[in-house]
């Protein structure tokens, strides 16, 4: 794996962040607070770019979430001393889901309450004349574990350079909440769901993966001479490929 | 203006939307029918691509919306003999509008709706296994007149390579209803909108402008020597440069 300067990524992060908004125009920054550990870094850094006051928190669940999450998303507001609104999202995806759905799985109506979190959240930015800051990571990000138009929807993502694995470390270097930084990654779509379970793959081998395949652009081969197995090098490839319509825009015909 | 052959557009369009599903491995499509034009047209060409057996419409109207507008989708949906649904989003927008932004102006009660009529066409997408049809156009996608998350998301855009000026041309060859052609343009966030007194520019105005300025990458200059207004050529710039964020995907630090 790369080996970075985690304390001037910190810096570069924060640099960036300001760039973003002063070719926006714009002051004000929003930010979905999850309870998990990539909404807490990515708050944290926006305060430490433009500080608290115009840095605008937003926990957002729903009545079958994790009550865990919850919690854990106010420690972090609490931690970071922000600015945070509750909005609790159950009427408005309650409403589509009870009415026109009921009998939806739990992956549409996972989908519903992420896309549900973008629209409270984008709306917000309108009220308050900001950006909403991304969340996501470049573990997330290659392997297509977002909702399109729900949690992968942002004005940029201060994040998205940085593999899973990197971002604990810098989780570390924040002091952030230990609780923040222990726990499983989830998704929270449903109860129980953690990424690495769901992924059939951990962090560890996933990044490792992605890096030498996406980044170093190395072969298969490279890797199994290193001892990973052709399952988890199959299933990443997979996840990659199946993904790349997240990482483009909309195509359209081209003109001859 | 640049002249194209419409004809051998449609049925470009029509290879071009085949090709999605196929490489998409999936067969239905999913389209938004507002009464609109364009969304006329997308529905149109997916019916002749891939057959009305599998083409979904969807009249996806607010309590406030313009009556007519539901009724244009209808004929629509009756000319092109079109399996389609109407779902109410009133429940799910004012969920959100009443409870927690009851004082919101009108701008961020409409994007609210916007991105509630995506919520539902992604969630049907997943409950056909199909591809959401995007109904945007280039003068539209040029000047950033959409909603973010809302009527600009889609899986492709089939119209996305065309003028405002020549979707009306494709709408007369493809024999759309008389009322969808002839009806002023608007995106229907509030009563009386129409797209170019909002704009405050026609689109024969503004789409020679978009042409000259952004395709033939010719100057100012020469729009005006045309007789184009210096204000109408600031005007178009501005909405280019103002809605440039639209048209990218959300930017990232860049690894050193």
């Amino acid at each position: 794996m790369r080996k970075i300067d985690l304390k001037r990524e910190k810096d570069r992060i924060i640099g960036f962040i300001r760039d973003q908004l002063e070719s926006a125009g714009l002051n004000d920054l929003i930010v979905g607070i999850s309870g998990g550990i990539d909404s807490a870094i990515t708050a944290a850094l926006c305060v430490e770019a433009i500080g608290r006051e115009k840095v605008h928190g937003f926990l957002l669940p729903y009545r079958l979430s994790n009550a865990a999450s919850l919690e854990d998303g106010k420690a972090v507001a609490i931690h970071l001393r922000l600015n945070s609104e509750i909005i609790d999202i159950s009427p408005m995806v309650d409403a589509y889901i009870e009415k026109y759905i009921p009998d939806a799985d739990r992956l549409r109506r996972g989908n519903r309450m992420a896309r549900e979190r973008m629209c409270v959240l984008f709306d917000q930015s309108a009220k308050y004349k900001g950006l909403v800051a991304g969340t996501g990571n470049k573990s997330e990000l290659l392997t297509g574990y977002v909702t399109q138009h729900g949690d992968g929807a942002c004005a940029f993502e201060p994040l998205g350079h940085l593999y899973k694995t990197e971002i604990f470390e810098l989780a570390k270097l924040l002091k952030l909440p230990d609780i923040v930084i222990t726990k499983p990654p989830t998704a929270d779509l449903w109860e129980e769901q953690t990424d690495e379970s769901e992924m059939g793959l951990t962090y560890k081998t996933l990044d490792e993966i992605l890096y030498v395949l996406y980044e170093k652009k190395q072969s298969e081969k490279h890797l199994i001479k290193k001892g990973f197995l052709q399952k988890d090098i199959n299933r990443v490839i997979q996840l990659y490929r199946k993904s790349e319509f997240k990482r483009h825009l909309p195509p359209q015909p081209e003109m001859e």
